[in-house]
């Protein structure tokens, strides 16, 4: 049995996922977060599926030390890869981004979705998988951009350079009823992305995992705002596998705090 | 004291290291070559000084098991940041792609050369260091272009992204007397870099390095075609620690052969 106290586990491939954990941030100020990136083996969406299986054990088995009460994967790669598997491994909830995703797409879509990200997340065809499950009749395309990461990384993410790239991978997209931008890094190209999509909603799932995380800790009673007295916030820690110092940036920039707790491990 | 018959070893982080090899082929056609690829771990261009050099180490450590008489370190962020402590680690002669690539620079220009690469290897300062300690009086500029990788990757080589990615790179370098492509990668990016740099000369090291092999080997005894009364061509075993079958077909595409021996391992 968790104590209430016990950190919320969240990892990624990189720094995508701190669109995630900014989220739970906001959400839930009071519960303590452990956030794992595996920066030294960044990016997972170019790797086959065994050995982003194998990396993904190596970051749950580092979680599960820390004693974690529930387990994100924040990484759209690792989510439609790993996230049964690591279901059927340990004892506690385990939350992905997939999932949250497509039930927000379906919330917004009735005819056609379609859904980008890495080439190994559109390759396993989990989001139009999960989407099927919960509407038969919805149509799915989907499509791979395998240069959105790179953008990011680089930081062009509203120059010329990123508006023709957008264009290339989506002008044949607008005539959907949503975009699920399937891959933790793309949020934060929303705006060329929304330039050529026009009125098309993009979904974001990031915000509908955080609500997941909630629902998931209030129905185990293990919200730590409903076992205190006191309303102090909750502490995070970081671990990275590499480049600690940009990290910490990243951090600054994407949540607007300083990564106190932060440490590189080997795994 | 190694055997004339005993492999060339060659690693690279990926699929870039391919352009020397192919080189070396060329120019030593008698020769066996063992190649590895990192491709559970490619790009290490992003990656701390500290994590390639232990994946460096762990690729040397494999090829001196299939025991090779030379190795050739074809990744320009590995030779700039490893080469000297490998050298130091073996007993077998270690060839980088940095110090071919300087020399050949030298020889094409006298006042001003640009060196472009991963962050990584701008970041080391190896280029500069190199062609300093040739001619003291040279001009050395040099450039992080990190989104030319993604792009070899993803196939866009001669596209606009690819022309419109080069100019913002590279606009204000063309005053220069000669542009070294510090990266195995981008001698495939060859025309739209030519485009954009117009006469300015490119040195791609891939040749150079290949050129410095045989005289290596020459001057040890150990060339496999002086040794020999046949002149049956050499047998060539590839390894990746990650997608094979993608590799495979690469090797077709750059080499025009197929990677008849390629087995993927985990270091």
């Amino acid at each position: 049995m968790k104590n209430c106290d016990s950190p919320i586990g969240v990892f990624d491939s990189g720094l995508g996922g701190l669109t995630v954990l900014k989220e739970i941030h906001h959400a839930l100020p009071e519960e303590n977060t452990v956030y794992l990136g595996d920066t030294a083996r960044v990016p997972y969406g170019i790797r086959s599926n065994e050995t982003v299986l194998k990396y993904c054990f190596e970051n749950v088995r580092f979680l599960m030390d820390r004693e974690i009460k529930l387990l994100v994967v924040a990484c759209n790669t690792a989510s439609s890869i790993a996230i049964e598997r690591i279901r059927e491994s340990i004892g506690i909830p385990v939350i992905g981004v997939i999932e949250p995703g497509a039930r927000a797409a379906i919330s917004a879509a009735q005819n056609n979705i379609a859904v980008i990200g890495t080439e190994t997340t559109i390759k396993s065809g989990a989001y139009q998988k999960a989407i099927k499950e919960l509407d038969t009749t919805v149509k799915v395309e989907s499509r791979a951009c395998p240069l959105f990461v790179p953008l990011v990384e680089e930081g062009w993410i509203d120059n010329e350079v990123a508006k023709l790239v957008a264009e290339k991978y989506l002008l044949d997209l607008r005539n959907v009823d949503a975009l699920v931008l399937g891959c933790t890094h793309y949020p934060l190209l929303r705006a060329v992305i929304g330039e050529v999509m026009g009125t098309v909603p993009l979904i974001d799932s990031a915000l509908e995992t955080a609500r997941e995380v909630m629902s998931v800790l209030t129905s185990a009673g293990t919200l730590r705002s409903k076992n205190r007295q006191d309303d102090k916030p909750g502490k995070h820690e970081y671990y990275v596998t590499d480049m600690p110092q940009k990290f910490y940036e990243l951090v600054e920039r994407f949540l607007g705090h300083s990564a106190e707790n932060l440490s590189k491990v080997d795994l």
